[in-house]
């Protein structure tokens, strides 16, 4: 008989900080999450953030991934940038082995990539794109992906032999087709305490959620995102960590 | 009974263009040299140049150090930046990772690490900063590092382990203490082919050199660093390369 | 009586080195061109390739314009960036602030803002980004503005009360409905000097093109933009330069 | 009779953010300070910045000086970067220009500049940069500089026809040659508000203050330079505003 397999992995974004500039409570988060997706210097951190994030999550046992982007610190990585294929193969293999030498460096590893912002974007669906993150995992000798259901980055890279963990979001409203209502329309954020709660304990216990029509959508997600940028943030985290606990849904690292 | 032992590597910067810049003639270098010190997107270089250097260089069978540099891309890193140790560490870390997902990623490595500019000379003297880059290179499991004979950096370096492999210029004079005469002086830069390929032969088959006042100074050197970085450059490196093979000496990558 | 009114203005992009790389023969150019545009650190440029292109271009009695971009050298402005307008406004104000003091401190002045790269592209056809660039202009007490026929941004900064400059090109080829050929497609770009010369000349003389269906377009443009990026286009720009001159056509500035 | 002319200026940096980072808090600070020294994207700023930064100095009548920094957002300016004096004279104006541009834009104006960080120190003894800001602040059609008193760069600065203002500060304890004790040194930072108080007190009354060794030192600035970029900062600067007015000083502008 081995162990239970952990049902659900907690994700937040950390070490998103950039010099003097920091964003986000990584303590808190990292008391909350089982894997953190690092800055890579793309939209965010730096070699004294990477540095800082790895130590914590290494101290708390939480699994690394690589949090790439857009190389766009101004903008955040939150703005499309239209780059050739080539050099965002290029661009995620470079931000990744930044973070994979700090990873060595504090004595663990990069299990995986998270993209963020934009690129998290444009992998749901532009095919150029999303075929460079792939090529560029194939490359990283075959570091595994985070991505959304049904976006068109997975199937190329379930393809290419990529192991694909799938996420969903607590605090978001999710549309009849799987995909996220548009932060521009009205009800797109879940702000509500206990909704939020309750959508995560649907989407750990039962693989799906209920959509802002009422209908039913399977979300067979192995991890959820957790945001931690603000006060209310890391409450609301710190709220549906407590309320999957006391669910007994088993909290583990995905990769 | 053994191969003879290559008694000496030809070593060279490459990959220091930026985006649409380029700088130096690769391909010509890598004809010439054992050694391609690659920049790391510190002084120079970016995804898509570490991309084609490394590609180049493994291509050619030519090793590969990592050309790590203060981050400033403006100054191309000639400049003193007084960086803390703890934020240099950090940085040459982050540096050489990039660089090593690169190589991986074409079937190839980094062998060492050459600090760049204003990073090399701080190097000589800069205890501070010595200490960070040993203490960097220790971190990145112990990767050996390429020094000026003398300077403050070699012994932190072999106290801690680390492989120091020296390197001496053909093209530089010298001063009877062995360190370079400055460029602020006369003659401190040697043009005629003919004196620089001499000084390269003295430095292969004599381990050292004629100082600039007539004295015998010891340049016990595995190394010598080529510019590349001129038309002028490219063809004196292949006369030195073209003297020395004549000569008889063995190059060979010195890691 | 007055004074003839020059016929065509010929410009040009110049200071797009950054730090220690180099683009272009920016001297050549400016024996050829009557308007220099100058990177104002955008896609290209930086503190020190502002002074030495300002002053060189007010050596000459060239006039200035500022080519701004998107924030991305490593990119060189060539790709597409999805910017707020808000933040485009803000950009392109800073640029161009840039390099008016650099152009104050060298005695002259920035006479209009030519957007380079994927930003003038954008505004072809981009409403949002076209309403940044002519609200900065606006701000930047009402700058002139550098622009293709028809593209989207040429009414809107008209009915703001700019004054807009129309420019052609003379070898790229022209569709019948005056947009140019796409690069991706055959005959886009002209290489043949008597071609490329014969076009610029129809364009000053005849304000207007053979298509490349063989059908007349229109183009009544104020400037002929000139490349200078390579050996062949400087030969390819004094080309035209002369045939221009041979022909009779008045050459000046259009700011 | 004419107005009483103000007797102290209270100057704060503000505009310290950078893309989605922020730094302090600039809404408490406008309510305390008569100047607002604005980040140019030296240090830290950026378009967006400059644009807020200067709209709200605008809306309270708040005096804009330029805050230029060596180019080292990741170091936040405080570390030494050997820039060449040319160099330096070149990047001062460009981010100046900028920040006029904006403060154009804004209908208000850029009234002197105030150097940032390392930048600001070694304008106290190194003579090559010191000389590098006067040669700029004179391109720059002769803005004021803000310096501390005794620094190398006043007497140049003044030699060449500029207006200086001095400063000093109300947390920082003074020695006995009118130079501040090293943040290294125990007591360096005053952070008892009633001490802080009563030095700036001192400072407006008297043109001077006691020293660590309780000898007297003469202070004849006409700016004091507060802080904000903690909560305590913040509540330190309101406490030293309101003693200074309690005790009838008249604050305004010094620019």
């Amino acid at each position: 008989m081995t162990a239970p397999q952990p049902l659900l992995d907690l994700n937040a974004d950390l070490g998103e900080g950039y010099g003097d500039w920091s964003m986000g409570d990584d303590a808190a988060m990292l008391e909350v999450v089982t894997t953190a997706n690092i800055a890579c210097g793309g939209h965010a951190g730096d070699a004294r953030t990477m540095r800082a994030a790895t130590r914590a999550a290494a101290a708390r046992g939480v699994a690394i991934t690589a949090h790439v982007a857009y190389p766009d610190r101004a903008g955040f990585g939150r703005r499309f940038l239209d780059m050739a294929p080539a050099d965002l193969t290029d661009e995620v293999i470079v931000q990744v082995g930044a973070l994979q030498a700090m990873a060595r460096a504090e004595g663990t590893s990069v299990r995986g990539v998270k993209p963020h912002g934009a690129l998290y974007n444009a992998l749901a669906h532009h095919a150029g794109q999303a075929a460079a993150v792939v090529e560029a995992l194939c490359q990283l000798e075959g570091l595994p992906l985070v991505a959304a259901p049904g976006a068109a980055v997975v199937e190329p890279a379930r393809e290419a032999g990529l192991e694909v963990v799938l996420e969903g979001f607590a605090d978001r409203a999710y549309r009849a087709d799987g995909t996220l209502t548009p932060r521009t329309l009205p009800g797109a954020v879940l702000t509500d305490p206990a909704a939020v709660a309750a959508q995560a304990l649907s989407i750990a216990t039962q693989q799906g959620v209920r959509a802002a029509d009422g209908s039913w959508v399977d979300l067979p997600v192995r991890s959820l995102c957790l945001h931690g940028d603000t006060p209310g943030a890391v409450e609301l985290a710190r709220t549906v960590h407590a309320r999957l606990e006391e669910a007994g849904v088993v909290l583990g690292a995905a990769l």
